[in-house]
């Protein structure tokens, strides 16, 4: 807990939006460069240039805080990615372009840093350490895009296929997208002939959805000749 | 820079390898749980029941105990998966059935919690959060994996592959495997129908074995009829 203003900067309380809007954002560059338990409160006002006493007024504490910040990140997400379950779910385009849609806009939006890069560096950091707001990332934002991905797969792979196959599916495509968002660095040191350009970003959208739509054609045509 | 523990802690030089060990293991835990820069030299020193001067003796800083815990992380991860790069190779097994086997292994190595929880959370840190000893740990431990892995994905590509072709081809089969550790938290919020016993971690494997092969043999079938 955060002791008042008034004890540790001397300051008075500032009940201002400006305010409250400058913390949020310096909270989320410093919860994102360091992680939620080597954040300092300290260090989030200095860089808002706010005093202790606004932190304590508008969020209560750290905890608090943090909690906010993570809801004004899944917010963006939602606003970034609004296209997504409409797209995935437009009947009047055939699936496998539903699906190739998918992919080229999820890769470029998780690596084409449209989105500021605390905010997704915040995420990463959520998944690879959860804290319990990785439940409301996951109700708000990881549930309504998996579900949609998993209409198209269903449609997909047919009839036959059982509820874990369309589950394992979702998985190994949306796995095959955020591999080069989640090992970034290490891809850069391994692969240092893979670019990350407009058109590279594009090309590994190609290469996924070819890989996936033919993993998934070879897998209906397997279960269908099994029933037959 | 860590004081001498004669300012600190008022202790003498502890040269016993005893020790050393002690504080490794200890700094494992301490780095995995809370990252290199959040942990404490103070807080590894507690732990290990030793002194701040053994640390300094050691391993000169946290920096250099650091290094030391990465290196001793890489060659666990090295021992434990050292039978993939020589499977990946061996000419008298069929290559389909060395690429099961090595989704197989791997799966059951990253999930099946045979390797003590902090080693593979400091490794997912590291990817998500990289300091100098990423660059260490792609040497030692992934590129002879990728490598081993791209051998097999030429095999099963056939002539007409071009090399970003297999390395691509080689980070879908990767980025399949590592989603379900490095998204794992997320995963049993967003699909608690998913177990992860033995018999689960296989039926996982089998999914992306299976996945990845009628995936290879669609795009070679489709480079092939190109060519024609």
């Amino acid at each position: 807990v955060i002791q008042t203003g008034q004890d540790i900067a001397g300051g008075a309380w500032d009940p201002s939006v400006d305010t409250r809007q400058r913390v949020l954002e310096a909270a989320g560059q410093v919860f994102a460069e360091q992680g939620f338990r080597a954040a300092t409160v300290r260090e989030i006002c200095a860089r808002a240039g706010a005093n202790i006493a606004a932190v304590n007024y508008h969020f209560r504490d750290k905890e608090g805080l943090y909690r906010e910040v993570m809801n004004f990140a899944a917010g963006m997400a939602l606003e970034v990615h609004a296209s997504m379950p409409t797209l995935l779910r437009d009947g009047s385009i055939r699936p496998e372009e539903r699906l190739r849609g998918f992919v080229r806009g999820h890769l470029r939006r998780v690596l084409d840093d449209k989105v500021p890069a605390w905010h997704s560096r915040l995420v990463m950091r959520e998944l690879a350490d959860p804290t319990p707001e990785l439940a409301m990332l996951c109700d708000r934002f990881f549930r309504p895009v998996h579900a949609a991905l998993g209409v198209v797969v269903r449609e997909l792979l047919g009839p036959a296929a059982t509820d874990a196959r369309v589950r394992m599916t979702v998985c190994s495509i949306i796995g095959q997208c955020v591999f080069y968002k989640h090992c970034r660095e290490a891809a850069l040191l391994l692969m240092p002939e893979q670019g990350y350009g407009a058109a590279d970003i594009d090309g590994l959208a190609d290469h996924i959805a070819e890989f996936s739509l033919g993993a998934i054609a070879s897998m209906r045509a397997g279960a269908e000749r099994t029933d037959a």
